[in-house]
């Protein structure tokens, strides 16, 4: 199968490195960083290419851009993994399109076009008989979509809580287990590089929000948008919040949550058992399904990192392979 | 997609009573109990049938046995639901067998075939170019098998530590919450109908290392056997043993563990940090498998019960129905 991949910061460097590690029957034919690319139908050397990128920064030729790899390259998968941008969703969903209308199947980590655009793209992908597949979009390594298409197929999906952001479950945990205020939780969580300079996006609730709406058009397919979300961040909460919920057995977790038949869809900080499967430490990620056959089925991992991330992009091109190919 | 259903009990009665409840597009055309059976090519009023079984204990006709609805029903896919025999696997073994020869995929829920006969049973379904598959043996409705066959499809699987036993889960649990003796939590336990009347098979560990050996076999095609498989069990345990524990932070669970690596296959009681994501409460069951690319991934789920089980069964129905049928 021959992927073109488009992107090579710490998620693209995951799956171009995986793939020329493992023997998994995937070739890349054409590649693409914001300034420079490469095309090669016969298989594009990734070792290579990955070193250039160390030393230089760019990964091919300045006058190759990533328009032109997922309009010209033998491809048969897309694998999108650019920056998100939350707001317009753009250039990937761009890409996302043209590669969709060329018949090529689109394998990305993009949450942006996938909270934004999510029927459109789906109903591309039908039209025209290929895939569209975003694992890598919610909770990073954890194989979610997998887990809601297959393992639970036939379940109604009746609600969902979860801790879909690093970022503050590391913040929370720190100022629960070592007293910590917000502010140096925050700081220490910056020191670790699992937060960014301006943490707007990860402690006010909006990634996990983007991660809500994701799940719940996925599962329900209502046409949720990040504004339907009730939202409330964890950049106000205090030391003795903690402190009190501790006390009482408890701590406290940004929960993301939905559930359909009350019209809820909400995410903010919560008080909750400290031995609920949810309650996970660190940066770790975790999801409760709750359906009507399994009951409650809950998901534990890395959220994020590049080779994590990877292996949920690596699974999508796999079952397209395995699953998706043949059918048609 | 045409079923033909063998085993009445808990689990045939569940998944029954979904097919007839659900939308799923399942017919069922073929049933036995241990001692009727019913064939009709056109659909079986599974409503009626399972009231006869409520009142009479029969589900059809005494001139109908079981090997009859395997060898001449009109069906795509036989679901094998029979009460597991961990020494011969018998008649559920057969009776596979006699359904992948005529080209029938096979979903079961039965340990003992699967542990004792996993190659041949696997390999008679390749030639036969259909499917075997056992979700429902490990860990009830957690989808363990689709997880490792799809969402985790690239990786590596380095280790697995699971609670695959509710039962000891349970007792285990009671132990520490209330300082039961183990004596006092097992006759909880059989009050609660957690526990059989004879709980070897549970407390000594014999049915998480079944489960462990299925797992063993899936994941790294070992021939592991049970006899392979290190096992201590829990009815030696104290209560002195848990309170030394809980008062370190820690507690007491049924681990099985499995790491091809350290040729370490074990099942035994250990000391484990309460805030754990395999800690688990009552019968619930856990396990965490450790991988090159996603790292450590955690499933937690109910291990048992009627509809639960039938979540598995469905969903590998569903499987074959959506991915299998249409590769062939």
């Amino acid at each position: 199968m021959k992927v073109a991949l488009i992107g090579l910061g710490s998620v693209g460097r995951g799956v171009a490195t995986m793939i020329a590690k493992k023997d998994l029957g995937l070739t890349i034919t054409g590649i693409a960083d914001s300034k420079t690319g490469l095309i090669d139908s016969n298989g594009i050397g990734i070792t290579e290419v990955l070193a250039a990128k160390r030393t230089t920064g760019k990964c091919g030729d300045p006058g190759i851009t990533a328009p032109d790899v997922i309009k010209k390259a033998d491809y048969d998968a897309l694998v999108e993994v650019t920056p998100t941008d939350a707001l317009s969703g753009e250039p990937a969903t761009g890409y996302m399109k043209t590669a969709l209308n060329r018949k090529k199947h689109v394998v990305t980590s993009n949450k942006g076009p996938v909270a934004l655009h999510y029927k459109e793209l789906r109903a591309l992908a039908e039209k025209k008989g290929v895939a569209f597949r975003y694992e890598a979009t919610v909770a990073g390594a954890i194989p979610i979509m997998h887990t809601l298409e297959h393992g639970l197929a036939g379940n109604e999906i009746l609600a969902l809580y979860g801790v879909l952001n690093g970022t503050c479950n590391f913040i929370l945990t720190r100022m629960a287990d070592e007293g910590l205020t917000y502010e140096q939780a925050l700081m220490e969580a910056r020191e670790m590089g699992y937060a960014e300079a301006d943490p707007t996006y990860d402690v006010q609730g909006i990634d996990a929000a983007i991660k809500l709406v994701i799940l719940a058009n996925t599962i329900w397919g209502n046409g949720m948008k990040l504004a339907d979300v009730d939202r409330t961040g964890i950049d106000l909460l205090t030391a003795d919040a903690l402190r009190l919920a501790e006390e009482g057995g408890c701590t406290i977790r940004l929960i993301a949550e939905a559930n359909p038949k009350k019209n809820l869809f909400r995410v903010s900080p919560r008080i909750i058992g400290k031995t609920h499967p949810l309650v996970t430490e660190g940066t770790l990620n975790a999801l409760t399904l709750e359906t009507d056959m399994a009951k409650e089925i809950t998901l534990i991992g890395r959220g994020a990192g590049s080779v994590e991330t990877a292996s949920a992009i690596i699974g999508d091109l796999l079952f397209i392979r395995d699953c998706h190919v043949q059918r048609a």
